[in-house]
C-alpha cells in the first residue's frame, strides 16, 4: 500500500513501544525534523514516525511488526546520504543510530565487528587504538555512520588502494524484510560455502535488507606518510602522472586526487586557515599522497624522485611536498573542503560518474564544452578520484543567476552530461548511489536486462516491497 | 523435470546443430568422454549430449533452446573443478572451451577482455605480453578456463595480496537461463548504478547463469621477487613470521603458504627434480614470497633482514632464499606439486576449509589429533594459505588400507573436520566451492535463514530449475 493509504499507526506504535521504550518511538514533528531535514536541501522527508531500535532484536521485532501490518519503512545511518536515499516520503523511519557498539576488535585477524550505526570516525579511532587502520575516507565522517556507508557501498579518497566500502566488508548481520535475521558475521578472508549473499546488502540502498552489523576488514598502520600538491598542464598529464607513481611506488600510492582551479579557488577564497601552496596559478592540479606500513624505505625520497622526473618530462609544471603534518593537513583541506566550499559560491548541480580510467580526459574534453555551451557562464568544478575513473563533475552557477532557476536546470545537465557518460560506457552513479536523485535516470540509461534482473532481486527479497520502497528502483516494473 | 524422464531430444539436437554446426554437437561416447571424465576419478559424468557453442550468441541459442524444451544443462570450463561442479548427470552438456578469444588488453586501464573459454595460462601470457600481471594462480593454470574460475570464484597462492577470482573481476557477460544475454562488460573500477549483479555469477558455479566473458583487472607486473622457504617450529610461529613480514614489507607480501613435513617429504620423494631445501628435517614448513612491482627498494635486503629478526625471535629454524630464478622455482614445485606427489600415497580425502587467521594453530591442534584418533596410521597432509585462513587439510590413507575402504570414510572424517570448523566459526569450501561433493554438507551446516535465501536467489534467477541442477543447491527445498 502506498504511505499515505496506510491505516492508523497507533496500535503498532503503541506495540513497538512497549518493546523498544516510548522514548525511542519519536512522532513529534521538532523530534523527527533532524531525521528529516537532509543537508543539501534537496528532499523534505515526511514520516508519521521514526523509530529508534536499541539493537539488532529490537530492529527486528520493528520490522518484523510493520511487516505484519504492511508498513512500509525507510532504514537511516547519519543522514549523509547524497541522494536522498536515507529520506521517507510517509513511510516509518527506522534509524539505526542508537546500534553504535564496537563489539570487537582484532588486531591478529586485522578484523573489527561494528555495529550499523557507528560514526565512522569512531571506527578509525578504534582501529588506530589498536594499531590498525580502517580505510573509508569521505567528506561527511565525522557524523556518517558505517551501516549507511555500507549500504550505499561510499567510496572516497582511499579506494585506489584500499577498493569500496563493499571490498571492506567479511561479515554482515542483516533484518530482513520479513524481520528476520541472516546471521552471517564471519571473520573469514575465504568463504565458498555457497552463494556470498553479502553483496545483496553492500550497495543496494537498504531495499533488499536493513543492515545492523558488520566485520570489517582492518589494514596495518601506515608508518610513513608523504603529501605532495602539485600543479599538471592537464588531465592527460595527471594519467600519466598516475601511471608513474604507480609504476615507481606500487600500492604505496594510497591517494591521487584530481582539481581544477575552479575548487581550489574556492577554497582559498572560502574557507578560513587555508593557505595558497604553489606561488603561481594553474588550471589543474593533483593531491598525491604515498604511505606503507613500513619504514624499510624512504617515501619521501622515492616521492623526489618521481617528482623530478615527471617535471623533466612535462607532467608537473610545479610541485611542493608537505614538510611537516601541519602542511599536509592544509594540502587536504585543499581537497576535501571543495563541497562545503562550494556553497558559497550559490547552486551546484552535481554528477558522480565514472569512465574508464584511460577515458577521464576525453570525458572533461567533451563534457565541459558541452556544459559551458548550453549555459555561458557556468563555472564547473570538476575533481575527484581519477585513479578511479570518477569525477565528481560538479557545476556551479553563473555569477548572479538565481540558485532555484539554475537547479531547475538538473535536468537538462543530466541530460547533456549522462550522455556522455553513457556513450563512453561509464556509469551515472559511481560511489553516490541512486536513491531517489537518481532513480529516473537508472530507469532511462540501464541495460533492460539488468533493470529486470534488479527488480526480481528486489521481489525474491522483500516481495511486498515494504523496504525503503521506491529508493534505486521504481515501485512496480 | 529430471533428466531420466526427458523426451527425445532428437529435434532439439538437430535444431542447435543447425545454428552451432554438427560437428559441435557431440553424442557418441568416446567423443563425450573427456568431458565426462573428472580428474580425481570421483564422479563418473552421464550426458545425452556435449554441446560446443563458438560464441556469446551461440551460447544463448543453446540455452534458450533448451529452456523452451525444458531440458537442463550443466555448463563446463575446462572441467578441472574438485567438487564436481562441472559434471552433468543426466542433464545436456554445454562447453564454454570454444570461446576462447582475448578480446582486448589495455594497459594504460588495467584491464583484460577475455571469453570465458580462455585457459588461465593464456590469460596470464597475455597479460605479461602487455607488461601486465593477472595474479589468479591455482595448480590447474594450464588447462582450467577463466570462465569456470570465476564461476567457481578460485583461490590460489596470490589471494593474499589479490583477492579471490571474484575480486579480480570488473565487467561480466553471462547468459540467463532464458537465453537473454546480460551484458555487463563494464570496465570501471567504481560503479553504483544500481544493485551490483556480477556477484551472482560469481562462484555460484554455473546455477544461476553461464559467463561467457569478462573484463579482469590487471596490476603491474613484478619489477623484483625474493622467494625463501623455512622450517618453522609450528603454527603458532608461521603466523607470527606472517605478521612480522606484514609489518615490513606490507604489501609486497605477496605468497605465504604453509605445509606439513608429510607433504614436502612425499614432493621429495615423488617428484623428479625436486631438491631438498634445507638440510634438516622439520615438521612445519613455509614458503614465503616479496615482490614489488618498483625497483626503489630491495626486497631481497628486506627478506634477508626480516628473517634474522625471526631467527632470533625463534619464530623461524632454518631458512634458504633462492639466489635465482631456478631455485626459486624448485622452492614453489614444493608447494605446487604437493597434490600431485599425493596421489602416489593412496586415496586422500580432501577437505577445502577456513577458520579466522588467527585460529589456523588451534584448528590443526584439534583437527589432526581427531582424525589421527579415528584412524590410527592415517598421514594428515595439510597444508595451504595460512594468511588467508584457508588450509587444504587433506587426509592421506594408511600405508597397506585398501584405496577403495578409505574412500568410504569420506563422510566420516567430513563430519569430525567440518564438525571442529564450524564449531570455529569457519567455513566448509573456502575455495573449491560445494559443487555436489559438498552440497549435503553445506545443507547440514548452512544456517537455515542463509539456505532460505540463496534458493530464493535460485528460484528468482533460475525459476525452471535448468542451470547445472542440484548443485550448490538441492532441488526443491
Amino acid at each position: 500500500m502506498t504511505p499515505d493509504a496506510m491505516p492508523s499507526l497507533a496500535p503498532l506504535l503503541a506495540a513497538i513501544a512497549q518493546r523498544i521504550g516510548a522514548a525511542h518511538v519519536l512522532t513529534e514533528p521538532a523530534d523527527m525534523a533532524p531525521f528529516l531535514h537532509e543537508e543539501r536541501g534537496l528532499y523534505q522527508g515526511r514520516a508519521p514516525a521514526v523509530l529508534r531500535p536499541g539493537s539488532t532484536e529490537e530492529v527486528a521485532f520493528v520490522v518484523e511488526a510493520c511487516a505484519r501490518a504492511g508498513v512500509p519503512i525507510v532504514p537511516q545511518g547519519g543522514n549523509t546520504g547524497l541522494v536522498g536515499g536515507q529520506m521517507p516520503f510517509g513511510e516509518v523511519l527506522v534509524s539505526l543510530a542508537r546500534l553504535d557498539r564496537i563489539r570487537a576488535v582484532d588486531p591478529v585477524d586485522m578484523t573489527m565487528t561494528v555495529e550499523a550505526g557507528c560514526i565512522l570516525d569512531n571506527v578509525h579511532k578504534a582501529a588506530e587504538a589498536a594499531g590498525c587502520l580502517f580505510p573509508l575516507h569521505i567528506a561527511s565522517q565525522g557524523s556518517c555512520r558505517i551501516g549507511g556507508n555500507l549500504a550505499s557501498n561510499a567510496g572516497g579518497t582511499a579506494v585506489l588502494r584500499y577498493g569500496n566500502a563493499k571490498d571492506l566488508v567479511l561479515g554482515l548481520e542483516v533484518v530482513l524484510a520479513d524481520g528476520r535475521v541472516w546471521n552471517g558475521m564471519k571473520r573469514l578472508r575465504k568463504n565458498n560455502a555457497g552463494y556470498d549473499l553479502k553483496p545483496l546488502f553492500l550497495g543496494t540502498e537498504g531495499t533488499l535488507g536493513i543492515i545492523t552489523a558488520a566485520v570489517l576488514k582492518l589494514f596495518p598502520q601506515p608508518a610513513q606518510r608523504t603529501t605532495a600538491f602539485l600543479a599538471v598542464p592537464d588531465p592527460a598529464s595527471a594519467l600519466a602522472l598516475l601511471k608513474r607513481l604507480r609504476g615507481e611506488a606500487g600500492d604505496a600510492l594510497t591517494t591521487f586526487e584530481l582539481m581544477a582551479a575552479f575548487g581550489v579557488e574556492t577554497v582559498l577564497t572560502h574557507m578560513p586557515g587555508t593557505v595558497r601552496p604553489l606561488a603561481d596559478r594553474y588550471d589543474w592540479y593533483v593531491l598525491a599522497e604515498l604511505s606503507a606500513p613500513t619504514r624499510a624505505f624512504d617515501l619521501g625520497a622515492l616521492m623526489e624522485e618521481a617528482l623530478g622526473a615527471a617535471m623533466e618530462a612535462g607532467e608537473v609544471l610545479d610541485a611542493v611536498i608537505a614538510a611537516s603534518e601541519a602542511q599536509a593537513a592544509n594540502l587536504w583541506r585543499l581537497r576535501e573542503d571543495m563541497s562545503e566550499a562550494q556553497k558559497h559560491e550559490g547552486g551546484s548541480i552535481k554528477h558522480d560518474v565514472s569512465v574508464p580510467v584511460s577515458r577521464v580526459p576525453e570525458f572533461l574534453e567533451r563534457a565541459l564544452p558541452a556544459c559551458l555551451a548550453a549555459l555561458p557562464g557556468l563555472r564547473p568544478c570538476p575533481f575527484g578520484h581519477v585513479g578511479d575513473g570518477n569525477i565528481h563533475f560538479n557545476l556551479s552557477q553563473p555569477v548572479g543567476m538565481e540558485k532555484a532557476a539554475f537547479i531547475g536546470l538538473w535536468e537538462r545537465f543530466n541530460r547533456i552530461v549522462h550522455d556522455i557518460v553513457t556513450e563512453m560506457d561509464g556509469s551515472i552513479a559511481a560511489e553516490h548511489g541512486i536513491g531517489i536523485l537518481k532513480r529516473e535516470e537508472l530507469a532511462h540509461y540501464a541495460d533492460p536486462v539488468a533493470l529486470d534482473l534488479m527488480h526480481r532481486l528486489k521481489a525474491a527479497l522483500d516481495p511486498a516491497g515494504l523496504l525503503n520502497p521506491g529508493k534505486v528502483l521504481s515501485n512496480g516494473r
